[in-house]
């Protein structure tokens, strides 16, 4: 569920592309600002000198500051990440929410000044729900997995779990801003493979 | 866990205060600027304007716009909010969550705008925590009365479980910004509920 690094945008899957090249350039440069100033330090004239790129190519390509924080999201999600499989569901959920905790954790942080940015731009914010929406459909695979070993009923409510599974790390991390708590990725992945186990996500509406 | 109304700020309690009369004022017109507005347009102007008081007085008390929402968020705590008794522990966290989707969905927005300048002023979002770090304590009697009926063994741990049941909806209100689901309490709630029956939150350390 984290951020893609710079080496995981298209230029390096394209690199014979200039323009490719000028995306990676530019993206890396809104992380970097991002993770130096925050929202309120991101210009585009910072992030066209910071890329060694034109400005009028920057605003032609990418508009305003949102455009680039939706851009940066979207390159996020352009890469081949797939949920950890621990051959258990707990395991499993333990090891999603240890990647959401270390990503929320890492400096420069760039993870949470985009959530943070998603409050200030909808393109930002839209870009955001693609990115989370793309990461809960790629993980269903987790409850696919423990539904074939007999963990669960068939007919689990994939997202309904993997949301349980994940809201009170983004609740502590993002918004109650708790102290970090080694023991969160267990006890969230814990209660939402006992809530399932109980049937909590057996059948969509009752 | 909503905010509190003008009605329930101090000056109705104190009506003979002046200070408490100015401190009413302003705050209802940091509620409306926000509501209106949205952080981007609350200024210290704006709020003496609106409030008719006087831009020094506004200035001296409150210092900026991060003072004044602290203010209007430990002012939403200074009430005598208790949470929902149903008589049963899934009925009162559903009717729990049901109080913050109904708060996220109130117009003008002033919980979720609150919620959205913490992510802009370090003042409004300490005073945030605050006011969630109050609202959790004085919603663990929910846990209590749960365990005394016999719902829960003894030494169930309060907060985990109420974060259990209220993290989804922060997650889906706030972050994910999913369209309105009026069975998102219940099924939250129900979650929480099943997990703590199965021992989710039985001993804080295994």
């Amino acid at each position: 569920m984290t951020a893609s690094t710079p080496e995981a945008d298209g230029a390096r899957r394209r690199p014979g592309g200039r323009t490719a090249r000028i995306r990676a350039q530019v993206l890396a440069a809104v992380r970097a600002e991002l993770g130096e100033r925050g929202f309120d330090g991101l210009t585009m004239e910072g992030v066209a000198a910071r890329a060694e790129v034109h400005r009028a190519t920057v605003y032609r390509r990418w508009g305003d500051v949102g455009g680039l924080l939706a851009d940066v999201l979207d390159a996020a999600g352009d890469d081949d990440w797939r949920p950890p499989d621990t051959a258990s569901l707990e395991g499993d959920l333990t090891a999603l929410n240890q990647e959401i905790q270390d990503g929320m954790a890492a400096r420069p942080p760039i993870m949470a000044a985009l959530i943070a940015a998603s409050f200030r731009s909808e393109k930002a914010a839209e870009a955001q729900r693609r990115l989370w929406e793309d990461r809960y459909a790629r993980c269903e695979i987790v409850v696919d997995r423990a539904v074939r070993r007999g963990e669960l009923p068939p007919g689990t409510d994939a997202r309904r779990l993997l949301v349980a599974a994940t809201a009170p790390m983004y609740h502590h991390l993002v918004l109650l801003r708790t102290p970090h708590d080694p023991d969160l990725p267990r006890d969230a992945a814990r209660t939402a493979a006992l809530a399932a186990a109980a049937g909590a996500f057996a059948d969509r509406r009752r």
